[in-house]
């Protein structure tokens, strides 16, 4: 029979490495399991400004390792797993991974969130070929180039501002009138003259041969076409949860973000949820951070009963 | 007539600070007060070990600097005051400072707890002669000397260590028969030889002349009575939200912690809470500052309305 762990944590990201910190400093048997790189999509920002007590900012891929280094220091157990399925048996939490299965009296899901794909015709066809969905990965293919963003969010003008080191010229095309952006990342954008922006406008299809070579665009308004050629795209127009595995056991919203209250409490007793991966998420990382913490002394009160 | 701010914060602790980081980030113009020392409780913790992304701890002076610096590196403004009173005039609010009075559109009080008072004879006379809240502050007044911690909390361990570095002897009294500090933290303590475990006890009355002479303790099952002699006693027996400004204008819960809703609303629109001062908060650093985020986004989206 399988060891039984106090605390199973689903995800690496900032919730789950801060979870594991807390459980395993309460002397709780902790194991991570995350499917990809340990950090979520703290890897892909090439530098976090809003992470307090970093006045000057760090590195996403620094600040995982610094939470990833601390969490183990107090004896978090981290694997590389994918999550198949949970069941509940009594008050035991049987996941079931792509590495075997583990029992837990309390489980965390903290397993964030995928970007949202487009839709649109050529998406999948050049998906790897021009199509990305992060800037960082693959900004250093497109040296020279001209490339477009497709979002109005941060993360989507964060990666503009980011593939003007290496693309001759950027366009962000967003759908609305004004970008959701923080203002002060907005105003960086809008003063950097590699960056065009294309506003009212959605991408209706990818065209291209061996690789991207062109977007057909639609404005909003004038339902006008219109063709924008480019080597490459990057979209970020959102996030979406990754609650798949869960089928209907877990209350979730319509986005499929799951459902807590404060205290990061599901519908079932002894199963928390944390970070962005929650219903009403703000998906930064301090406060994806802070719900680990809460999720953490949250099981520790369960099992204490 | 006063400029109007967009956002008024109360408090300088981790919720503060990360609010102000935030909403200045958001080009929303942002003054902070607090009556004390910027960074709060922060300021009484030599280390703290458990604060994402720093593995070997930081200490809490140092933690409070860096969040400072990052938040007035974009445009937070700080000021030392009090503040007197809130009122809501229209969508306004009105608060009352001991530097004057300020307007702005938003509120966010994170103005969390002070020490809880043990409510003995003895206390009120010698606060500042043996009796001490802080003993990070007043610590090294002890050296050599024998002194007690009242709690059994994290705090009041962590303070029990910490005094062992200048006493000779430090008794940790409790009322109860196990503590409710976390695990590795209590272990720290067990494996102290400069520590001794006073359990099932409560200081009845705090005795001296010109300074603390001795502890009269209560056995709380037998009732029986003892004298312990210390030359100082350092209180960590819980803490109290300063509320009390606010008389009734906002929901409290029976410990006067303001209660909010996931978004950090209170009952008053454009009125916010985060942190140690929030209804269920863990009192935790990190919880704090996702509690100031969250409040920040809350208030950025209330005044765009």
């Amino acid at each position: 029979m399988n060891k039984i762990y106090d605390v199973f944590i689903i995800g690496g990201g900032p919730a789950g490495l801060t979870a594991g910190l807390y459980t395993s400093r309460d002397r709780l048997s902790s194991l991570l399991a995350d499917n990809g790189l340990i950090g979520g999509n703290m890897n892909n920002a090439e530098i976090i400004d809003n992470y307090p007590a970093f006045p000057d900012g760090i590195g996403g891929i620094e600040l995982v390792k610094l939470m990833q280094k601390q969490a183990q220091k107090y004896g978090l157990e981290i694997i590389s797993a994918e999550v198949l399925s949970v069941t509940v048996e009594g008050d035991k939490k049987i996941i079931k991974t792509s590495s075997g299965d583990f029992t837990a009296r309390a489980l965390i899901i903290a397993g964030g969130s995928d970007r949202v794909k487009l839709g649109v015709p050529g998406e999948k066809e050049f998906a790897g070929r021009g199509v990305s969905y992060c800037a960082t990965c693959d900004g250093p293919l497109f040296s020279g180039k001209t490339v477009a963003v497709v979002g109005g969010g941060n993360t989507a003008v964060y990666e503009a501002l980011h593939l003007t080191k290496f693309a001759a010229k950027v366009y962000l095309i967003h759908r609305r009138d004004s970008l959701r952006a923080t203002a002060i990342i907005q105003e960086k954008a809008r003063a950097e003259p590699g960056i065009e922006f294309v506003l009212e406008s959605v991408v209706t299809t990818i065209k291209g041969d061996n690789a991207v070579r062109k977007l057909i665009l639609q404005n909003v308004k004038s339902k006008s076409q219109s063709i924008l050629e480019v080597d490459g795209v990057f979209i970020a127009v959102g996030l979406k949860p990754r609650t798949a595995y869960l089928g209907d056991m877990l209350q979730l919203d319509k986005q499929a973000n799951i459902i807590t209250d404060g205290k990061m409490n599901t519908n079932i007793a002894g199963i928390f949820a944390a970070g962005d991966i929650r219903s009403g998420s703000i998906r930064q990382v301090v406060s994806a951070a802070g719900d680990g913490a809460v999720a953490a002394i949250s099981a520790k009160n369960y099992i204490d009963g």
